[in-house]
């Protein structure tokens, strides 16, 4: 194949407005560079810069080049290899079954670079869970201690927790040896397989900074590769913490090679859609044979974690059977089908252990799927559903006692007074390991909106302990979200996930708010976009009314106009006190005197 | 004033898609009838329709002929004069600083038709809540009862309870008497001036379905008559139960006319808004004779509440100084500045009982501002916050000896944690007084998207007890909203009302959730997007993928493609379950036989 004719995709590159990139180095690891955000401020502020996570990658860096059809620097490579239990191997040859059988110009072409895959030597564990119960503090354990604490030091962030963290254990600072012993508690995973050293470790836990996942994918009726690229780093460039690729169409093999090359963040992905198409969408005709060889085909490719319905069990099938919507999970419904036409239990039931013996030999994440999750208020916390908790609770287990590491998928469709009782039944039943929720919507009659329906159950749900919310966009239920239902997902549910970082006290989490607060009391108009989500669409809304350059000082907006705004007010408020002081006007106005006073009677006379 | 001459606005009308609007009549009061929306369903669903809460007003009834210059009917006219207790009177002349001074083609002009005011008969009490006191079920409290029930039956309703009401007191059925009890007890209100009698009877009270109130208004920058009537009509198509003019401009007399003859809903307005234009917007010279004028003349036309910021009092100021954003209230900070600069208490808390008498000649409800309410989440729950809630709490009992109708706003910022302190304390405070609450807000970080960090504390807020929320839109912070901000914020916010109605357990809310995922459930696409918050948009979001007619009945749609839908596997499922008989099904598979079983020792092993 003749590279240089590859269409390569088109990419969105560029830092966010005021921004830097910054590197943190390591300490146990010296070679390691942890990129962090800094938002500058105007010099009126007199503030250091604001430290912000950054999940984007290269692409916001412009000192790296980026090069979509050589794929990003493969820096985890050494560390993998430092650790000697890992060997090369040729791997799995691409089949024509991999992308659907698809051939001449509809086949996307392979990505031009080819790797050897790694696996584990011999019967090693390889994954970050055995590492951290040897005792080990990895490079990544390293990386992600560094990035969650944003650098920050300890002392000053400890005086200003507040919030209400449900019994997580949330330290004041997070050190390599924290992170080493939350994932080997299980209380966390770090998604990072073997092969894909392009990755920037992070972790997935509920005494981390509460994560967020997007899904990207073609179907059978639209999206290409390059669409799908850009997806990857549209979605990580506005706070995706991990990518799902929920393809189902054709090409999945080689668009999945493109994603994962050229992703900074855990890709996951469900592998039983592959499969599926291996032997023609007909589910009866699934068999373990089939399945383990599509592990095996992405786990090479550097597959991050799995999404596997093991805990759909026959038994379970017939209480789903007077729901109001049935099976929701595509996967769920799959297995399901199989179940029942062949009358037994699941192969990834039966055979799970293999799967725990694939998922250590690269170190690819269980993502242990609720096929039964409800679709409807209706379904929510139903007997089906927690059955299926049950089982992920013992498949938990398994894994772990296969050193694999685990996190638990969550509904779904659960009014709000539902959400606690997920979250506590699943922390019990699973032993805190990471939950990962869809949602929850909180109702179901607004399609159209689903991503306010359920980022409304997803802040709850993350402020109550799960480790990561699944987005949902604008188009959930009526088709693929396009680029800008990305975003809109993207940025809700980094709304939802920040909301759930103050709501538990997260030390830091509040340095953004009060930034961006002393810059609209101040009137610093660009400080307050450039320290928002998403400050394209605030300074476009702002500009919408007053589009000139002298309204980003002025000291109101279109709102209220410049007669009435309270922050000048306040301004001059304030300025009258401090000219008095203020602890002598506080005196002075105290219940003060003779003042209009019959109200401190009245409730009693009523 | 050539009539002929006047540039009437246009508004949208026309019923929503596949809706009929109904009408029930009362049995005490036969007169009245009460408008309820139903949504046909397609035949194939075999159901009957969906009756749902209808705001819009006769706008969306196509056999009631709508002229914005004439005004709506004037229905209440003869419920308001049967009670004996009212007179007619010449009312005050409308002044040039009424519109701002503005004068030649820049005045709005006059609203056609001229109406007498009508006001209680000497010192009579002419309120909902001295009527309730009296025992008197009034047509405005029937309407209301009729209008919370949708039409159902008390008995099917009360089988499916489910959900967490934090004390509330929901009936299966609102009778009649039920609502004449809550607002006696001050736990409710029907605001609804005698000089409004277009409007149609609503309550706000936590044992009620969760209401929202949209804002509309000019500023002194951008804004006409046209538009804000226009937005009047828009938000209260798609389910605004109040609207609040909160024009600062010029022009605020007469466009408040058109927008209140117009309108079936309450209108709400913060009064101070208009006395300080008409003293040229400073703050200082405001004077209590200028602001009673204003009360008058706002009674006079028909304005259903007031926000009244008598809550700020001297001594409070001080405890907002060192706040991050200081005061965010326009009203809290003109009577703080007031205050300030003479330093005494305000008119406004000095004159409090002579504005109860106002209130209670014309029957307008109070909505008690909160003056200090957290504008950042570094303010939220501060002493200077509860400082002025313990203050409302008195006053709200001055008003109820008055047999004065009241509600109490809140906030504003508060992170998710903080929520729940607020609403208890209102409670408590205010004896279960309706809470209002604008948002709340549960980070700062999102300008563009405050909708959403809004609706998220809105949902939760609104399940804990709150009775109406203020919408937010995506304008928030960043300038006055146009009409297409103004849907998306009251969609947002029916969203967060029916997800409070739904975790509340109130009775029917799940009818329509039930009702649309059926649909879903069964491939009835038209179904799914009249049922649906928001018709246009769901299929807008639809057909930009598959937008053929044949489509609105595919068994799939774009997001996971034919082969991969969850919802087809389920009903073959389904039918395979029920060839079989489910029971036996059921029995079969529970826990079944020779399958494979180490899971269920593991726990104990590991």
């Amino acid at each position: 194949m003749n590279i240089s004719n590859l269409p390569t995709p088109e990419v969105t590159q560029g830092p966010l407005p005021a921004s830097r990139k910054v590197w943190h180095a390591g300490v146990l690891h010296p070679a390691i560079r942890v990129p962090m955000r800094e938002i500058d401020l105007h010099p009126s502020a007199g503030e250091p810069p604001v430290t912000v996570y950054d999940s984007s990658g290269p692409y916001t860096d412009p000192e790296t080049p980026v090069d979509i059809s050589a794929g990003l620097a493969r820096v985890r490579r050494p560390w993998v290899e430092a650790r000697g239990d890992v060997e090369a191997y040729d791997g799995r040859h691409v089949r024509p079954e991999d992308n659907g059988f698809v051939q001449g110009e509809r086949l996307v072409p392979e990505f031009p670079q080819r790797h050897q895959p790694l696996r584990a030597k011999g019967s090693a564990a390889v994954t970050q869970l055995a590492y951290a119960r040897a005792g080990i503090v990895t490079a990544e354990m390293e990386f992600v201690a560094i990035r969650e604490n944003l650098g920050r030091r300890a002392a000053k962030e400890a005086a200003v927790r507040d919030g209400q963290d449900w019994g997580a254990a949330i330290p004041d600072h997070v050190t390599p040896e924290f992170v080493r012993d939350e994932i080997a508690r299980g209380r966390a995973i770090l998604p990072c397989n073997i092969n894909h050293p392009e990755l920037e470790p992070m972790a997935i836990g509920r005494n981390f900074l509460v994560k967020i996942n997007a899904n990207i994918g073609n179907s059978a009726v639209t999206s290409s590769m390059a669409e799908e690229v850009e997806k990857m780093v549209w979605a990580t460039r506005w706070g995706a913490d991990t990518v799902m690729d929920l393809s189902t169409g054709r090409n999945i093999h080689n668009i999945r090679d493109w994603i994962i090359r050229n992703s900074a963040v855990p890709i996951g992905t469900v592998p039983l859609y592959q499969a599926l198409e291996k032997v023609n969408g007909i589910a009866e005709d699934l068999t373990w044979e089939v399945y383990r060889d599509t592990l095996i085909e992405q786990a090479e490719q550097g597959v991050d974690y799995f999404t596997i319905h093991a805990g759909v069990r026959l038994h379970m099938i017939p209480l789903t059977v007077n729901r109001v919507t049935g099976i929701v999970s595509r996967g769920g419904s799959i297995m399901a089908k199989w179940c029942l036409h062949h009358h037994r239990e699941s192969f990834l039931y039966e055979h799970f252990e293999e799967i725990c013996q694939i998922c250590r030999a690269y170190d690819v994440s269980f993502s242990l799927g609720d096929g039964l999750r409800p679709g409807s208020i209706a379904d929510a916390n139903d007997a089906a559903q927690f059955a299926e908790l049950e089982t992920l609770g013992k498949l938990t287990h398994i894994a772990w006692a296969h050193d694999c590491q685990v996190m638990i998928e969550g509904p779904g469709h659960v009014p709000m007074h539902k959400i606690k009782q997920n979250m506590d039944k699943q922390l019990e039943v699973c032993d805190e390991a990471p939950f990962y929720t869809l949602g929850p919507l909180t109702t179901d009659i607004a399609p159209g909106y689903d991503h306010i329906t359920s980022g409304i159950g997803a802040a709850m749900i993350g402020w109550f302990g799960c480790a990561m919310l699944c987005y949902v966009t604008p188009k959930e239920h009526l088709g693929l979200p396009d680029r800008d239902d990305v975003k809109v997902g993207v940025i809700t549910y980094k709304i939802a996930a920040h909301a759930a970082d103050l709501a538990k006290g997260h030390p830091g989490a509040q340095v953004r708010d009060d930034a961006l607060s002393r810059a609209r009391f101040e009137f610093r108009w660009e400080d307050q976009f450039n320290l928002s989500l998403d400050p394209e669409t605030a300074r476009a809304l702002h500009d919408e009314t007053l589009p000139k350059e002298a309204h980003k000082v002025a000291h109101f907006c279109s709102m209220c106009g410049p007669k009435f705004c309270s922050m000048k007010i306040s301004h001059d408020i304030r300025a009258e006190a401090q000219k008095e002081g203020m602890a002598k006007m506080a005196e002075k106005y105290r219940e003060g005197g003779s003042l209009y006073m019959p109200l401190d009677t009245v409730k009693e006379d009523v």
